[in-house]
Parts: C-alpha cells; structure tokens; sequence
C-alpha cells in the first residue's frame, strides 16, 4: 500500500497574492445583483467558473424538494422612486440592496404614508441601506437609509419596480475534485446575496480559489465544492443527492470569511466529528479564535445538520453573523474585506485539509520500552541537556501513544502538540521500521476514530 | 391519543394574594407545640385539612420500622422554673422552646450548678432561645437566652415538667392527587418541629395550598403529599409503603420555603434524576439560585435517598439549614417568613410541576432539511432581519432535535432555552402537523430519558 | 475472614529524627560516581543493603534487552586537565559532574579550540557545573563552569582520562516485601546519576527508609522496591520480568523528592489509575501540591507506560525535572534537600500505602432508611445542634454509599472526607454489624473499582 505523505499536500507557502487573488475575485462578484433564483447567480458562476471548471444545475420552478416547492425565477431590470418633484429618490441602479429582494413588478403613484409602509430602514444606523427579502410572499418593497427616508417630503410618489416572476429554474453549481476514494469533503457557499462583499462574495471567491488549488494535487478525500442559493439551494441538492450524502465524511459551510474579525467555527450537529476535533485543534492554536456549539440558526449548516441527515458539517466564518454591525447592510462592502483576511482563512482551510488527508493510526512495532532513537540517529546522542525539541517530543509521543487506539489527530489533542509536527514525527518512525499503520487506510474514514 | 396541553397545568399568574394565604396558614400553625409524636402534630394536620382533605395516619408506640422503633408519644402541658425567690424565671408558655423536646417528666428543686447541666444556651447568639430535642434519650432540660441564665444568682430553682411519655402512636398525613397514572411525584415536609417559622410551617403550608391547587387539575402524574415527622415519619412511611415506592418518578422535600434567601436545591442520590434536571433548568433561570450536590446531612431525602431506596428525591429550600444565624433559634420566627418569598417559592414549585407534566419527546415528520415554516405562517414572511425572535428559535431548535431521542428537557438543556418557550413551539408544530410523538406516554416516566 | 485494620498500617508519626535518617543516608551517597553501570552503581547498593537486604542483579554486556543491547561497563578512576603553564584546571576528583559520564579513555595535548569542542558549560549559570552523558556515542568531554572557560588563556592543554569501557554489566538491585498477596506495588527509583543530591540521592535514600519501615508490617499487597539505572536499567527489569508485570495493580516512580518545592504527582499513562486516583485524593488535600498529566518524557515511568505494558505506574517528586534552575547541574548539591522535605515526602508516600491497604468496598447491611445509630452510641444522642462533626458525617456518607458499588476511596472522591476518616468510620460501623464486604478481599485488586 502507498504511503501517503500528508506533508505533501500542505501548500507551498501561498504567494504574496493570494490574497489579492481572492480579493479580486470577490470584487468581480461584489456588483451582481444575485437572488436564490435568476440571472444573477448564472453571472456569478460564469465568473467562478474561470477559476474551476463548475457542473451547473438548473432545477425548475415548481420542482418539490422535500417540503419545498422551487419557486419562480426573479429577475430584475430596473427600479426607482420618484418624489413629488419628479427627481429620483432611490435607484436599484446605485445599490441592488435598494429592491427588496423577489420584489413583485409594481408601478404606481403613492402617497408617502402609503409608500412608507414598503419602505425598510435602520433607524438605528440611519445613514445605512438594509438588506430585506420576501422571496415567498407576493410583495413589493424597498430599502434605504433612513436619514434619506426622513427627509422626504409629503406628497405622491412615482414607484417603478420592473421585475419578472416567471417560470424558470434555480440554480446551483457544483465542483467534484476526485481523490484516491469516494469519500467526499463537502465545502459550501450560499450564492444567494447581493452586494454584501462578506457575506458572501468572501465564501464564493475563496471556494473557488481553494478548489483550483486542489486540482493539482493527489488526495486521498474527494472534495464537492458546491455554490447554491441558502436553504433551498441546499435543501434541493441534498434532495437530489439524498443517495450519495453518506459519503460525506466531513463538510464545512463557508460564509463571512474575509472580515477583520478571528477566526469562528461552528460545531456541526454531532458536536464531535472529525470536522469538529479537526477544527477544534487548528483553532486552538489561533490566538483568538473562537468555537461555538452549533445551533439552528445560521447558514446551510442548518440543512445538512437537520435530523434526517444530520451530516458532519460545521460553519467557518471570521465574524460571526447577525452579530457585527455591518451584517445584512450597505457596509458589508469590498472596505469591510481585506486580502490578508481572505489569505488567513484560506490558510486555515489548507492546515484542516492537512488533517483529514494526513490523519492514520499508527502502531508501535518495538512498543515494550522506548525503542532505542539514539542508535537511529533519531535522538540526540549527548544526553543530559535540559530540555528536548518539540521534535524529540514528538517522536515520544507517537511512540507512546502508537497501540493501535489513537490516530495522530487523538494524539494531537492528548499531547497538545500540533498535528504537524506528530506527522511529521509518524512519518520518520515509519521510514525507520518503527511503525506500522494500525489499519488499513483504503477508504478514508475506516480507521479514524 | 390525546394531546396533553403542557401549558394546561400552568397555574394563571397566582392571585395577588396567594403569599399572604400562604403566610397566614404559616402563622396559624406556628404557635403549637409540634414533636415527633403528640397532640401537637395532629393539631397541625387538623388545621392542613382545611386547605385539602388529609388521610391520617397513626403508626403505635412499639411498632418496628426497619431498624426503628416507633416510641412512646409525647405530650407536654407545662413547664416552667421558679428562682430562689419564687418568681417564674422561664415558662413553656412563653415559648414551646424553652423544653428540650421530648423531655421526661420532671418535678424537684435543684441548686444553680446541678440546674445549669439542664439548661442550653446560645452563647454567641446569647439573647436567642435554642431548639433542641431528646428523643430517644431518658433526659429533661431547658433552652433559654443565654443573657437570661447570665444574670440567675445562686440559690435553689424549683423545676417542674408537666409531660408524659405513653403508648400511644406516631401519627402523620397524607393527600393523594389522582392523575392520569399511577405513577407519582412525592412532595414531602417535615412536622415535628414546634414554633420555627421557616423550618418548616413555611413548608407545611406551602405543601397544604399546593395540593389545593391542584385539586381542580387533570394531571399525567399523580401527587402524593406526605406530611411526617423528621426521620422516623419518613422512615416509617417507607417501612409501610414499601411495595410501592417503586411508582415514585419524583421527589422533593420541602423546608425553608419562606426566607429572603435565593432559592436553592440539593440533588438527590443520583444527582442526574428526572426532577434533579427539572430543577437544575428552573433554577438556572433564577439569579442567584444554588443547585447543592447531594450529602447525606439535611431532612428526609436522607431516607429516601438511602441505598436500599434511592429514590429520585431531591430538596428545595431558600436558606440552606444549618448555615442561617436564625436556624434552629427562637429568630426562626414570624418576621424571618415573608409572604412574597412564600409565594416565589411556590412559582418556583408549579414551575417544575409544569416541566413535569408537559415532558414529552417529538419527532420530526419533515426531518430532511428544515421544514417550510413560512407556507404554514410559522414564521415572518420576510428575511433578512437581523435576529430572529425567541420563537422562531424555538420552532428551529425543536424541528432541529426532534430525532426521537430528545425530549422537551434534553432540548432545554441543550438550547439554553426556556422548557415553557419549546413546548409552546411543539405545541404549534404538533398543531400543525410536523410533530409527531416519538413513544406513546400513556404512562409517565416510560418516555422520559 | 479477617477483618483487616486499614489504619494498622499507618506510621505513628515519624520520629522528630526520620527526616534526618534519610538525609543522612542521601549524604553518604552523594559522592559517589554513579553511571548506568559500573562500580558506582554496586558502592550505592551496598550503602543502601545496610537498610535493607537488597537482591543484587548483574546483567552482563551485550545481553538483549527488547530494542537495547546492554552496553559495556565504564568504570573511571581520573580525569583531568591541566593548563598551558601546567596547572590543573578541571579535576574529576574536585566533582564527578566534571567529566562527561561514559566519556571514553583518552590522553593527549590539544590547543584551547580543539579542546572547547569537548567542553561543556552553563553560559546563563557561568558558576555551575553542568551534567552531561554520552552513555552510546564513543565520545569524551568535560563540563566545567563557564566563567572559569572564559578565563582559560589560549595555549596547549594536556587531557587525560583514565576510564575504562569492558565488557561487564550492568546492576541493578531489588528488595521484595512480600505481603498476604502476589499481587505488588512497584516503587522505582533511578540510581544511574552521579553527584546530584535531589536527582536522585533524595529517592534512593527515600525508598530504601520506605522498604525498612515496611518490613516489620503485615501488608495486603507486596511492595517491590527497584534500584535501577535510568531507561536501560528499567528496560533489563521489565525485559527480565515480563511474565510478572501483570501482578503490578500500582507503581510510583521516585525523584528529586528532598527540595523545598511542594509535591507533585504525573498520572500514570492510564490517568485513572487507582494510583493515580489515590495520589490525587492525598495530593488534594495538601496545599500547593499538582497533579500533572502523563506526558512521555521524564523518568523511569516512560518505560512503565510503555504502550507495551501500560501499567499503572505514575510519578512522585517535588520539583518537577527540568524546571528548576538546579537541575541537571552542581546546583543540585546537598544543601538543595532538606531533611523536612524528605520526611514529607516520606508522609505523603506512607498516605498512599494506607490508602492502597485499607482500601475495601462495604456493604450497608441495613440500607432502608438510615440505621438508629444513636441507639448504638454511635451518634449523639441530644439533637437539633447546628452541625454534625466530621465523624458523624463519616458514618452518614459510609452508610449512604455502602451500596456495594463505591469503595472507601469513591467515597472519599464523592463526600470530599478524608479517607482516614471514612476508613474509620467503616470500621466502627462494621464493629457494630451494619457493614459486610461487599465482596471478598482476598486478592487485592478484585474489588477495587
């Protein structure tokens, strides 16, 4: 059997760029005006798909998946309010977050009392524009700042808001890169949102440069990156899918990865999958990071984490939803994202990407006593000092812990040392006749504990 | 099948004078001279029949109780002692403390030194009487303010105790509310102690208009109250009801019901029983509540928690005995009860009572993805606020957990939402179809987990 | 069956002189030139067989030992190196810490920078003398202070060691106190290190004080005391015993026990070892004391825990190896120990001992409700004080737990009571017939949970 190197997928040290890369990409995205159905979310993929080459799927209106029904497609043109003096107010033209979101088509004169009950603002932070959507209820609205909103006059409004409902498909898309087995990593975005750059331009550039990154690369996992409108898009692919979902050993949802803030992961469901320890263990050595029990408000997790599957999927983000001021709002824009953000969340991805490929369980093969390292050149040959390396901590740990019972990522939370280096020190005692692996490892996901 | 509405056992806000009905049954009771046999106990239950239609019990001088013997009963007319010159210095009349509790009949006049091996004092809380007991030992003696004793000069003291010990029998009651099943929540309050307001007329009398209360209710559980004298009472409870302790599910003892102090509730054996969890949920609601692990020191869940029962008996009080200045003193009195901690105490008991009936475990009929909230109008129609209102946590936390191996509690506990807001979501999602039961309850406790 | 006195083993408190003892017996070792073989080795078992009558065990060079082979024996009568102008400037007989242990024979004139390759020193303790081996590399070298380098003027420096490596062997020594069972409690002690007074004159002295004071007793368990050089010394022992390891139920591995720092105990690889469990209760209850994980770096206990053997084996010291600016240098002198540390020491080990021979599992003959204990004397007869004493507590935690599933030691972790003091209460219930054996005790080890 082949020894996999579970160094050899690390990354080199991503270039200077990255980041930008990511950034760039984000930014092309940023204008769309996308919406769980429609022209936008096609935009979107073509642009995603320049960096991987995406499977689309159109699943048309009126499609059941599970208690869902696939609704009209939406589509829109143009939308504006003129005051009583004919100048514009508001134009979809200067934000799409300005149209509530499946708006209806609408024309019509109203007063502003009657107008004022379509209207969404934040009297809280009045110089922003809110983010609303009413995709299954037949209404019509708009957002905007509410300082812009008090100081418009009594009088009759002109309201133009040229939509279309029609019969037409949701779509998704979807990317498999194919490893040693079946076994699936499952790594998705929602691609609903308009312009909110953090949620989720950040989540769609950064899967897509992550997925380009894999494609040179030998794996032992599959990985399904998978771009789809929040809730019904996931909910349609699980129903689609409902066959080959048990083949989804980890999964992560993506969302709000671009932000200033630490890094956050969200527990899947089970709370103790691989995922969750894996995670776990990355972000215990990120100064600041935070783990959060899982909870059924969020994103896509919430589908794949519902009962009937209840799949090992947890949530990355940096800030975390509904709990920064800029969520949901005008200023979600490309300021609130930086590069080096964007770079520190693709790196962790990698480092998670490490374990599930390098994860083995190992078994000591001279396990009564230490072996002699020394006679190897494993040891230092001048004993006495003081303190030994992490490596030679490593090398014991391994040694100690190689029965049979304890995988490196069990080994990385006993010890507290990083996953890394006890790969690293696995890999050494194995070159050297000292380990063999307790299980065969075919199929990802036999011998992990 | 019916569907037992939780929520139908919840009292209505209790009336405004619910603390003071309490308080002034406390009042009524605290004057008589309690033991753990006597005329004083059954005086007590005459006056808890007038809240609720008690069983007496009577249990003769002699009978085996385990590894106990019912004694002979006690009874006391009067006592005092008379100084060197002839005046009374202390008086049963002015307070049933004064004698030590099951002391011997006594008639002689005795020198200040060989009196003083008879009299109990407070020194460090010298103007307080104390309340002390000798029942199973042939002694007589005195409780008296320490200042009092202080200032006694030399000479002879007439002493008289005006008592009898005779065959007789160890007497307490019971009520028994009828619920769907014969299954029973125990409820249990000591009553052998005489003129101490808050250990336990507070318990007495909470217990009488609790039972009250529920007479008018249809119950899943049947309610058993118990009101004994301290250990042998429960003790001899147990000894005759022993082939039906099995059907208790639940248990509190009740004491110290009435103070200013925060609720506070010890465990029972088990420490992860049923009501240890109901409790440890209510409680948890409360600031400044105690949950205290089990020890085998405190009132009667010392029998039923001994090993040969073990039952799933925990206790609730406010200040925890032994540990309040006024514990067992003369400060126990009238002032140290207050209607409104009565009354918390008593919200804190229909509160859990509540948690009791209303347990059940759902599934979830929709369990792939989330169910369509917003086509059965269980949820705002429009997306994109910020934060979704404790209900709708509710809803998504109950569809979210009800696999069948959840119940209401297990998800309360896990939510850290309250018990009441997830049974009105089961509730609503029951009504409307997405619930199913996991297991019939027609018998309480076999669906609990 | 006998009913054994947990308390008979107890010490009466040590004579005011014990720590003395000890401390003198650690002086006479201090000088003496120890290695992992050689003469050293045999002068230490000599002095300690003058408290106890040590086996003495001679495995020769070249013998098999798992992954090791046991190395030639090096035996040393001088080194030294003298300056430029002739003067001595380091001495093996000024300190045995001077030569590199193991360094091989060698004679010959080097310039000062040849020769500082083969020097050792301490550049952050430029005073101190560092400890240094070369136990498997054919190397030699000198460790001298730093200061002292720095003012060697360039020039030609004569070496000289006059040691010697022939094939001999490598000793070890052991001393069984054999008790009612087989069964055995492994103390270890490395005798591998020259002249550094806590590592480990302070264990040796120590346990062999220990086996003395055993040796009139009448004891549960057999007590295996091993005097064995560091790694390869434990290594020979587990290789030559490998069919009786099975009998070790505990073990303790003993260094630096005489500084002033406060006790310290690394659990076993197991973790929840009844050693560790027991060392943990004693520890508890000592101010300042740690407990620490088993980590795979330290002493003896590396080898114990191999996973090979995983025996419950953990680790007793003061100041923990490597953390203390002493360690490993001539810092570690006689003044470093203290006689009133190692007689704490000496305490603490004595604790656990009783701990592991009065530990029993009882029975509570009469589980239902509690027994009349005042009837028995046992409690006192006048009631309602404030506050039980702790005896009392004893009995009502022993009579609440003796459900034949918590032995006196889950007693102690759950009451949070001393185990003296459960223990003694076992054994007054027991006087008066309330408790049996749950289960019986022939073999230590069967009922301890």
């Amino acid at each position: 059997m082949e020894h996999l190197n579970p160094e050899g997928l690390r990354s080199p040290p991503p270039p200077a760029s990255l980041g930008q890369e990511i950034y760039a990409l984000a930014e092309r995205l940023f204008p769309i005006c996308r919406s769980i159905t429609g022209d936008g979310v096609r935009q979107t993929l073509d642009l995603l798909s320049g960096q991987v080459d995406l499977q689309r799927h159109e699943v048309p209106t009126g499609t059941q998946v599970f208690d869902w029904i696939v609704p009209k497609e939406w589509n829109i043109r143009s939308a504006r309010i003129a005051g009583p003096d004919g100048q514009t107010v508001v134009d979809f033209a200067d934000s799409n977050l300005h149209v509530v979101n499946y708006s209806v088509p609408f024309k019509g004169t109203l007063a502003l009392d009657e107008l004022r009950k379509h209207i969404h603002t934040l009297p809280e932070q009045p110089d922003l524009i809110p983010y609303r959507t009413c995709y299954y209820a037949p209404a019509w609205g708009f957002c905007m700042a509410h300082d812009r909103l008090a100081k418009m006059p009594d009088g009759l409004y002109r309201v133009e808001i040229d939509a279309e409902l029609t019969y037409g498909s949701l779509t998704y898309g979807e990317y498999l890169h194919r490893g040693q087995s079946e076994r699936e990593f499952l790594l998705s975005a929602h691609i609903c949102h308009p312009s909110l750059a953090n949620d989720n331009c950040s989540g769609l550039a950064l899967l897509a440069m992550l997925a380009k990154s894999l494609k040179a690369k030998k794996t032992r996992y599959s990985y399904r990156f998978l771009f789809a409108p929040g809730t019904i898009g996931s909910i349609a692919w699980l129903s689609r899918n409902e066959d080959r979902v048990h083949l989804i050993d980890h999964g992560l949802v993506l969302s709000c990865v671009g932000d200033a803030a630490r890094p956050a992961y969200k527990r899947s469901r089970r709370g103790d999958a691989f995922i969750d320890r894996a995670m776990a263990h990355v972000l215990g050595r990120e100064a600041g990071a935070r783990l959060i029990d899982f909870s059924p408000y969020g994103y896509d997790e919430r589908q794949y984490c519902s009962p009937g599957f209840n799949l090992p999927v947890g949530m990355f983000q940096r800030a975390v939803h509904g709990t920064f001021p800029e969520y949901h709002t005008s200023a979600d824009n490309l300021d609130f994202i930086r590069p080096e953000h964007l770079e520190d969340s693709f790196r962790i991805l990698t480092e998670v990407i490490d374990i599930v490929e390098g994860e083995w369980t190992p078994l000591n093969l001279f396990p009564k006593g230490e072996p002699q390292l020394g006679r190897r050149g494993l040891y230092a040959a001048l004993g006495g000092q003081k303190s030994s390396g992490a490596t030679s901590m490593s090398l014991l740990w391994v040694l100690n812990l190689a029965d049979g019972r304890h995988s490196l990522l069990a080994m990385a939370e006993r010890s507290g040392l990083p996953f890394r280096e006890l790969a690293a020190a696995a890999r050494l005692l194995s070159d050297h006749g000292l380990l063999a692996e307790a299980a065969p490892r075919g199929q990802p996901g036999i011998n992990l504990d």
